[in-house]
């Protein structure tokens, strides 16, 4: 284990190239009778060499089997080739921060996204994201979405069935959930907070719906000092959002919702949190993805779990009093209430 | 396991940043009884934040243990803490090849050590040795010795008992071999090919030992066109050397070897064969190591099957009459012939 972690960039690199070169697709298309190395180099057009040191790497790795002269695919290798996270979480981690990890240490010791500095003389990533070049943009909205596309569906319900009709969504970014929410109930209306570059996209696709009466739109950061979260709602909503900030910034948007909310308004939170989840490898992504928000995205953020969020959400006064976890790929839905 | 493969950058940099900070040390040191977050943080003089990213990473990955919030060390971590081997792969893939490896794929499609521009504009890393940073420099060296240090021992009988007194030594490098050869036996007399800017550390080096009667120096490149290995010795040792070669190279040099050798003499090749190991994990560090002879060293070499280098033995003429596996580390000892 120990030599499999001294040799891991080059286990990702070797799986990478085996993926892209379409290596591990001609060993898997040789089905159980297998493939020799002379003829998986002729049809990938790589010299034998070059062929060969991915492969020897691989069979390592475990992502192919060699037995007389003939390479067959490993179920590793399967899921390498055709498992919809983990190639999203490949093109991730090479396009968007395996460079930046090099100075990990100087990210850490500094605070800062050290190696942000590999795409641009930026603050933040959000800052540059537009300007990525275009591999690295299509690889971080990829990973985006993989992780909140699918989760909408399960979490409508559990926000809107309990009365709520008007709502405060924080960070709205593309207007994904307030075209949800609005399509999901006639009498529902959403106002989107966000920086005014991001408001743009949203306002499009909000009127690309025909909903441009039932969504409104406030330009701001929630971080500048005197910045007052706006009044008047049912609930504020605030998914995948708060992972973007440090623990004390988090406070300080939380207190802002409180002093926004009601006693009998709710603050919705969704996150994918660590400790809430049902499978190993799911926290284990999450903690080598909080790596990128220490590297590259900002360098004080990450993924948290839910017992350092529940820490801020205490700290600002609010309580927790309902948790529904496994939602979509690995979310948790925090229902909060100020507390008295 | 799809996912660790994907996440390896992030797993390799976190538990690097873990031993170098200290924390990996600062939890062993808590014993039994773990250590909190905080005190870590503090220990280590890093904020909880940043200790916070490195410690759940290193959660997943198998470095420490956490319960009722005290961290504690695991095996693996033990391991990376404290096992040389383990040490001297770490610093080697991180210094000498970690940024080299983000263009493999480029490697293998041109045939070149298309991550050697990380360091200089060489065609390959042996022209620049000299000139890699500090750091760099010491970890390939502390990387290239860890590996051969120990061998010498257990193959001087092997070499010398059989009646060699007069030994060619192909790539003689630092004069390690000549050295210990000469001393093993009164009667022994080595000569050294190598490279000229070679053969000055080697000359000093066996000077130092006053050993300069009992060794000759021949500066020269086998691989320039019209270069004659001399004739005129018992046997000729080529040790971890081969590996720097391409297949059709070396098929070149062993020839030039048949033409200088009698039939009642020896080529010796100490290699680390992937295929001759016992443990798999031995296996798994050549496979590795041989994308950096592909990323940084040349970009047509690497740690050959014992199956390869027997290929380019008998198309160079010679036959196998005597085989020796696990010589320290991982070294196998050929004893070839010519074929009548």
């Amino acid at each position: 284990m120990a030599q499999w972690i001294a040799f891991g960039p080059a286990v990702f690199q070797a799986a990478r190239v085996l993926r892209n070169t379409g290596i591990l697709q001609i060993v898997e298309d040789s089905g159980k009778e297998g493939i020799t190395l002379g003829e998986i180099a002729a049809k990938a057009k790589l010299s034998v060499y070059g062929a060969r040191v991915l492969l020897e790497s691989g069979l390592s790795i475990g992502l192919v089997l060699l037995n007389d002269h003939r390479f067959t695919i490993s179920k590793t290798g399967f899921f390498i080739l055709h498992d919809a996270l983990t190639k999203v979480n490949m093109d991730f981690v090479h396009d968007i921060y395996y460079k930046a990890l090099f100075s990990l240490d100087k990210s850490i010791e500094t605070g800062k996204p050290v190696g942000l500095k590999e795409f641009g003389d930026w603050d933040t990533v959000y800052e540059g994201l537009s300007q990525l070049p275009e591999q690295a943009k299509e690889s971080w909205f990829n990973f985006d979405h993989f992780f909140s596309d699918d989760v909408f569906e399960a979490v409508l319900p559990l926000v809107y069935d309990g009365g709520v009709k008007k709502l405060l969504d924080i960070g709205g970014n593309t207007g994904k959930w307030a075209i949800a929410s609005t399509q999901y109930r006639d009498d529902i209306q959403v106002t989107i907070i966000d920086l005014p570059g991001q408001l743009d996209v949203a306002k499009q696709k909000v009127a690309e719906k025909g909903l441009s009466d039932r969504v409104a739109f406030i330009a701001g950061n929630l971080l500048q000092p005197g910045f007052q979260v706006p009044s008047g709602y049912d609930a504020i909503w605030v998914s995948q959002f708060l992972d973007c900030f440090a623990e004390e910034q988090i406070i300080s948007i939380l207190k802002s919702c409180n002093k926004a909310l009601d006693y009998d308004g709710f603050l919705f939170i969704l996150e994918p949190f660590w400790d809430q989840q049902k499978f190993e490898a799911a926290a284990f992504c999450l903690h080598q993805t909080s790596l990128y928000f220490t590297t590259v995205a900002n360098g004080c953020s990450q993924m948290y779990s839910k017992e350092v969020m529940q820490g801020c959400i205490e700290a600002a006064g609010f309580e927790i009093v309902e948790q529904s976890n496994q939602l979509g790929l690995s979310q948790t839905l925090l229902k909060c209430r100020k507390r008295s």
